[in-house]
């Protein structure tokens, strides 16, 4: 049996493509078309799957957006995992991370709502990773340097030379033993995301932090795809599902996955060119 | 207007109890007279409650168990909440940690639910904490030393001189500004206990791991609060919750909660009369 990782590089080569669409839906942010409620968003995650799923290798929901809409919005989160047709990954971004008896309950709740992946934090240790990499048909994007300003406050913090986000890298390619651990970088550093890449040269990345955050996207491809230009998912959430907040907003939000799958596959192709 | 802070003192005075009940609900774990579905834990939560809030000063859901349940386990823990008496302080321990747009969200959420307190993870840094802790009446405790084995992994990295729990400790005191922060510290690591109340002497704790976790209680009382023997909140889940599988549950249950005060305030007590 294919462990999750290796499902997620014959995903990446079928589809030859990297996106990833982040499905943080906001109400407010509706386009005019549809409701503001539930249903309206529900709707809305149909058609921006409907699309775009062509075009993409995976789709993560942040847990925040669903939980902030109550316990209507964790059955809204169920039903579009249900939407995401087969062959595309899915990943709950959760970022969880509790002690082994409660980190057991929270893998049953996202294995619940039926994601592939999840993304978790390394703070309290393997007790919060292992129950969620027990099995080689799920996997864990564990967070290593987050895209944010103030991921400075502890990532960089060294420690015999190393920075803490190079531990926690060095770390998960250790707990890698079923070939579902991953990392997520962010290409707000993009010379940061070539160290890690070296630390963990196998390790699938999840790179969130292009588009509203600024990343730079040719270096975070060519820092942050493996040697073959694979083992990295590109998210962009905000930049696709707003691109038009009109009628045609999902035809917009189709051409601008098309553009960025492109243009990510155009700097893939002359990283193996170079090669 | 008083701090949360400076409410949780007056709290901790007025109820002269540091006693805080994990409400970790497990349907495996349900006494005998209740059934194992969603009314039989609220019938369960509502008996707990009943029979310790005169004896407790917070009550401390951990989300994990609620969401395990799905989106009836979210309403489950809404309703829970509301059952709590006023006066008696509530924790959503949510250990969450996002980039600021999300944490927005995850904030709303939280919010939502009715908590006056939630725990955070502190590896994304401030942009993860601020939309929590921008009105002084509802705060946060920030995962610090956390009491499980694998905290070690890289909890302990020394950086300058310091581990990185120390440098948390230290950051989040800068956080304090409208004096709403605290800092979760297990029960599992006394000595460092104490150190950590050197570094953040005015700060509330939160503290887990005594019980089935097996931290040395009188050593937490001591090292853990703050001078005057208050700014602690010590936390008992499985220990209190399941202490009878039998229709006497509950009375188990508060007589649990009354040793753990009584022995909390004798050392609380002893710790005064030393000064």
């Amino acid at each position: 049996m294919k462990s999750i990782n290796e499902k997620l590089r014959a995903a990446i080569r079928e589809r030859n493509s990297l996106v990833c669409v982040g499905l943080d839906v906001h109400p407010d942010r509706m386009p005019s078309p549809l409701s503001k409620d539930i249903e309206g968003i529900l709707a809305f995650n149909r058609a921006i799957i409907e699309a775009t799923a062509d075009l993409v290798v995976a789709y993560k929901p942040n847990l925040a957006f669903y939980e902030a809409l109550g316990s209507a919005g964790w059955d809204l989160l169920r039903k579009t995992v249900e939407m995401i047709p087969k062959g595309v990954m899915t990943i709950g971004d959760a970022k969880r991370g509790d002690i082994g008896s409660t980190a057991e309950r929270y893998a049953a709740a996202l294995h619940n709502l039926g994601f592939d992946w999840v993304t978790l934090s390394p703070y309290l240790g393997y007790d919060s990773i292992g129950p969620f990499v027990g099995q080689a048909e799920r996997g864990a994007f564990i967070l290593c340097l987050t895209s944010n300003p103030s991921s400075r406050d502890f990532q960089y913090l060294e420690s015999g030379g190393k920075t803490l986000y190079a531990h926690v890298a060095e770390t998960a390619s250790q707990w890698n033993e079923k070939g579902n651990c991953g990392l997520v970088v962010g290409a707000t550093h993009p010379d940061e995301l070539a160290l890690v890449r070296s630390l963990a040269p196998d390790l699938p990345f999840l790179i969130p932090g292009i588009g509203a955050q600024g990343g730079d996207l040719d270096a975070a491809i060519l820092n942050g795809t493996d040697q073959h230009g694979e083992q990295a998912v590109i998210n962009s959430s905000r930049g696709i599902l707003y691109k038009s907040s009109g009628p045609d907003f999902a035809d917009a939000a189709r051409a601008e996955a098309q553009k960025l799958r492109d243009a990510i596959n155009e700097v893939r192709e002359k990283k193996r060119s170079k090669k």
